[in-house]
């Protein structure tokens, strides 16, 4: 047996999730079905995040393990050539040590929250960005999260669904800046309750459109309550850009 | 009657091309409509360059008439709102001369066009670049195009169906710079002829990965022969970016 890491992108519009569920088509059950098409093996792939549906991944992380042992580079190519049509791309393959997992190994996740900031909708990046009309004021979302860096109960800023034993977190990053039209929220932690940067970003928003006090945020961190988040972020402007082992 | 300027964006793989055509959806038609659901009149709109099928813009420009005065800010939000959900949005109106002409008055006309340059194919990119996986010497194609600056015969990079009287053109800009994966050319001139930054960058590749040294690129240029160019570049990679009055 050998084991193997992939490193993958995919858009995930048309996808329920990264996870396999009976629901329609994930990015897992694409990549487990592509490894069946080129080698005959049915095996489970093992990612280091599990995205939401229609959240995208510039480097998303999963192991899986093969009888035998093959070339990486055959792999890689092999596995795009029958994961078409679908958007799923590997972009590498390494060969890793047996005790490699890709979730339980990763020491941080990085993430970036595309928010494109205009009154005209997004043309070309539609469903690839949150579209908000409302002017915002990214220094001040910034600013804001400042308090959020660091060990905290993070209850206020999980999913009702979260299977996390503990909401305590470690955020180490939570960065937003603007680039022209474009905010971008970079976020970082070892890891992440369930939908925890679009809650995070759902309430910085209301933050730069005003509505919300940076105190507010503080505060609303403090409560350690799910009904003082903002309105969640919706999924397409998320992105898994990288995982660090 | 007022004239109106208005900066366009659009994703171009659904369109076939921003003129209006018989054989299919076009930006121009697209923005017709929107026009005619918004006020009832039935205007042409005149476009700065005629981008072919699959190109896309970041900032097209346009002209129309309207017999009754109305509020710029209120006309692209109404267009807006009647444009989709086509993947069309307009950027912005502004009151302009009833002598602005959008492709008559244009002093400068920007192009970028994006090489995805790697093994794995575009996932999130898909339409979008240029899928290239030989790997391209960036610096290479950029010292080549040196020779294309200025004004010279353009015949090698024009397309056969080319409409354009002269085929001499004066180009002030072809820049080839990598980021990452992706190489970004940037091509500015006055105006440029049929497929010209296609076949600029389809030429420019070649030498890219050594196929052409950079003198078959400047013997092609002077050859002013389309047979001498080399494999047009596709156009999901081409941007019209801006125009300059």
């Amino acid at each position: 047996m050998s084991r193997y890491k992939l490193t993958v992108e995919y858009d995930g519009t048309p996808f329920v999730g990264w996870q396999r569920q009976e629901n329609g088509p994930s990015v897992q059950a694409a990549l487990e079905a592509a490894i069946e098409a080129f080698c005959g093996e049915t095996v489970r792939v093992q990612g280091a995040g599990r995205t939401d549906a229609g959240v995208h991944a510039i480097g998303q992380v999963a192991h899986l393990d093969l009888a035998r042992e093959r070339d990486p580079f055959r792999i890689s190519e092999a596995l795009n050539h029958h994961l078409k049509p679908a958007p799923v791309a590997v972009l590498a393959v390494e060969t890793v040590a047996d005790d490699f997992d890709a979730r339980r190994s990763a020491t941080a996740r990085h993430y970036e929250y595309r928010i494109l900031n205009r009154r005209a909708p997004p043309a070309i990046e539609r469903d690839r960005v949150w579209h908000v009309t409302a002017p915002l004021d990214a220094d001040a979302m910034h600013e804001a999260a400042r308090p959020a860096l660091g060990k905290h109960d993070f209850t206020t800023f999980r999913a009702a669904q979260c299977q996390a034993k503990s909401p305590v977190r470690t955020l180490d990053r939570l960065d937003v800046a603007r680039h022209g039209d474009t905010l971008v929220v970079n976020a970082a932690a070892r890891s992440f309750l369930h939908s925890q940067v679009r809650s995070l970003v759902g309430s910085l928003k209301l933050v730069g459109e005003g509505k919300w006090r940076p105190q507010d945020f503080r505060a609303a961190l403090r409560a350690a309550d799910r009904a003082a988040c903002g309105p969640l972020a919706p999924p397409c402007g998320l992105y898994l850009v990288r995982v660090d082992y």
